[in-house]
Order: C-alpha cells, then structure tokens, then sequence
C-alpha cells in the first residue's frame, strides 16, 4: 500500500503519542515532531507507511533516548491477553465454527495495538468482533487452501495480540513458523513477547530480522526470506503487515481490522471493518 | 491560549484539507504539507493557534494559487443559514427567554466551520445546542453587564454564523459594531458575508484589519484597536477569537462550541461543550 497524504498529519500524531508515552518532557516532544517535519518533504507516497513508521519510531527512540517507550505497555497486554486465554478457549471450544471464530478472536486481538491513536476496550471488541460481518471474507478460498499445505508461515503483530494468536494456531493444527520483530518498534510483539505468551510451544518462533512495523521485505534478513519465498501459506495479521505486503502476489491471507481512513481506502471498505483477504 | 503540541498534527490535516478544497492536485497538496513541515521548527508554542493559522492558510492561498479556497462553501452557507433566518426567529419568540434562545442560537452557528475537521449537521446541531448545559455559563454577569452598556463590539467567527449572530443581535437591542476579517481566511466572515446576510440593518459592520483566524490584536487595524481599546462590553464569537483573545482581562464575553481536544483543554471542558465564559 502506497502512502496516502492523508497520512501525514496521522505520522505527527503518532509521533507525539509515542514521545509521551516514552516519558519525554514537552521540549523533548516538540524536539521530536521537528525533527520529524525535517524527514516530510524527503519522503516519497511511493513508499509504504510502515518505511516512514519505522523511521519515526526511530526517531523518537533516539530523541527521547528510550530504546523500548512501549515495553511496559507490551508487558500489560501480554498479561491481560493472557488472563483471557481460557475464556477465549471455550468461546472456541463452544462455537459451531471453532476455525472461524478463532480466526474471528485472533482479529479481535488485533485491537490491542497503540501504534493507532484509537481507544478501546478489548472486551467489547472480543463481543463484537465475533458478531460482525466481514467487509471482505475469503473464508471458502482459506480453508481450500488449508487442506493441501502442512507448513504455515504466520506473520505476528502486537504483544498480547500473540495469545489471540495462539488461539487460532492451535485451531489450524499445522506447522507453524511465526514470525516477529527484530527490535523493538511501537507495541509490535518480539521473540520476548512470543515466549511470554507460550508461543514456543505451538510453533517455531522466528524473527523478521526488521524492526518495521510491518514486514517490509526490503528490511528483512535473507533467512527469513529464504523461508517467506518458499511459503505456500502465509497468514498476515495486522493493518501494518498488510501495508507492507498488500502488492505482493503470493498466497497470503490477510487478518486485520482496519484502523484508519487510509487503509479502509485501500481496501475499499469502511474505518473497523474487519477482514479476511486473500492475496490472490 | 498558547499552541498544544496536539495542534501540531491538526495543522497539517487543515492544510491538507484546504489544499483539496482549493482543487490542488496531490502533487501539490504534497508541496503544501513539504512547505509546511520546513516552517514547524521556527514555530513557537508561546503564539497563539490563529497565528499559525494565519500562516498556514496563507501558505495554502500561495501554493494552490486560489485566493480564496472557501468562497463557494462560504456562499453556500450564507444561503443556508438566510433560509434558516424565520425558523430561528420563531424559536426565540416562542421561548421563555429569548435572549438566552438567541445567544445558544448564535452558539449552534458556530458549528458552521470548515477551519475544523469534524462533519455536522445544522439542524441537528441546533436542536442539540438548545438543549445543551453549558460547561461554562457567566450569563448573569452576561445580563449585568448588558444593562450598563450602550454599545457592544460584536467579533464575527463565520460566514453563515453571521445570520445567526444577526438573530442575537436582535434579542440585545444596543448599538452594535460589528468586526469581520479583513481578507479570506477559511470561511470566517468577509465584509461581504456581513452584507449578504444583512448585517448592515442592525450593525455597523467593521474589519479587524487583519487576516489571521482569530482576532490576534498585534495583527489588527489602528483603527479597530481604537474601538477595541474603548469598548466596554465585547462578544467574542469561536474558538478562534477565544484562542486569540483567552489572556485579555477586559469585559469580553466568550461565545462558542469547543470544537478540538487542545481548546477544550484550554478551557477545562469536553470537546463539543458550548461556552459562555465572561473573561474577567
């Protein structure tokens, strides 16, 4: 997905938030959000949102000299989604569709991401995101396509996200190679958060080799796209990965709730509309 | 009222928007936000909003080569609110207290705004503005002060606004001087907006001298500052002419609708509460 100007103001606003919630004084902020005004007119809407995300983000580590502003923030969500890991078993266990109501709970999981300036209650959005329609629902194409691979490469999102995570691999009951961050970038989960959230014992747990946040091949490490190549089944959780491989024409299914304008536009639906998109 | 740093990101979404609106195309929206972004460090948070705004709409003017991007839209309103004209005078007659009725009617237009990003609806938006408590209501020392004045300075927020400060202006019954923008600034009222909306038969209608969204006084006319200087009783319409007046400890009376979260900080309200502040 190309950059939209509409993104811009969005790139400030999530360039302050994450200078505050680093701890930064208001001199440090405005600091960062200069810093960030010199970066606009050498970035080109060719690029995908998560290249300049990946910048900005930088650039607040640097400037507020917090390495990781959101680690406590991750850390509180692995907790709460590990609490509800039980409650969203049975949900599963109970349901007509298991798959699909854990495929239904693993984009309710999605919400729990601070890189977008939306409030939510995660509760309400569990209730809700497993009553909604689907604006896209390539349901019929995914489970064809289950059937005939035994390898799945599962790109990962946020923190606490992973346990939601869990939920829907332990449905698929396939191999799973899942895949984080290289280092810390906004809420986004790392191999720290996986184990944490008892990843390791459903899939192998690999790493981008990229701190963007969302898997821009560009920034990846041969190893991992090594494996991404040889894929035949690629899940792709988040409106960040979707950003960065949204051209691609590989078999990937997209997950995600959609939590701005601009990616709404994109796919041609409407801001909290939930999705499941195949890349074919 | 000083600039938040959150005004920050909602400067490039009003120039954004006012690029559209004047018809550039996005490679020259782009050069508006570029433009813009090289003017953000020399910018102090100790100026008030309107300053900023009167340079990032001047910006808009300059790039996109159109005078004035709100022309249409201020006409439009103007109609608008003209037609509205006997409705509204039918609701202050038939109310228990008419000049209470008159200033939330005078309130509710304010709502017609382009200079903030927020949709709305004009007839909703009466409807819920004259049911609405105030989050701030000086209207006794409103009253007090109104019966020991003979002569008010009346400062204009918008085009369309006008019709319904006309209705207020009615209920007060005194010798009114009415203070509109020098030149097109967003879509706060003109010269000719005043006149289309014949202000001129209960107000002798004034420019500020001055083009910034907000009567910022270091930008105004000798000769308004004159009146300005000398007037015992003045209502201040908007959240732009309270950003720019906030500090002044002079009779003023503050009428608008908080329309962002850095006003309503300001203020110490919610966004979307209607205010009637004295500021002494």
């Amino acid at each position: 997905m190309k950059t939209y100007l509409e993104c811009i103001p969005c790139f400030f606003k999530q360039a302050l938030i994450a200078s505050q919630i680093a701890g930064a004084d208001e001199v440090t902020q405005k600091k960062v959000l200069d810093k960030l005004s010199q970066m606009i007119p050498d970035f080109s809407l060719e690029q995908k949102p998560p290249e300049m995300g990946k910048d900005i983000y930088a650039l607040v580590r640097d400037v507020t000299g917090n390495p990781d502003p959101f680690k406590e923030i991750k850390y509180r969500f692995n907790k709460i989604a590990l609490n509800l890991y039980p409650n969203l078993k049975k949900k599963v266990k109970e349901s007509k569709d298991p798959l699909l109501t854990a495929i239904r709970l693993s984009i309710a999981g999605n919400v729990i991401d601070y890189g977008t300036p939306n409030s939510f209650n995660v509760d309400d959005e569990i209730d809700d995101t497993l009553k909604k329609d689907f604006a896209i629902f390539d349901y019929e194409k995914f489970k064809n396509s289950l059937t005939s691979t035994s390898q799945i490469l599962y790109l990962a999102d946020n923190a606490g996200e992973v346990v939601f995570d869990k939920i829907l691999i332990e449905e698929l009951n396939k191999e799973i190679i899942y895949v984080v961050r290289d280092e810390p970038i906004i809420n986004d989960a790392l191999i720290e958060d996986a184990l944490f959230c008892e990843m390791d014992k459903v899939a192998k747990i690999i790493s981008s080799g990229s701190d963007a946040p969302g898997t821009i091949l560009e920034y990846c490490s041969k190893d991992f796209l090594e494996i991404y190549k040889n894929s035949k089944f690629v899940i792709s959780k988040g409106q960040g990965n979707f950003e960065a491989l949204s051209e691609e024409t590989k078999p990937i299914f997209f997950l995600f709730k959609t939590k701005c304008y601009c990616s709404a536009k994109d796919v041609g639906c409407n801001i909290g509309d939930i999705i499941l998109k195949s890349a074919l």
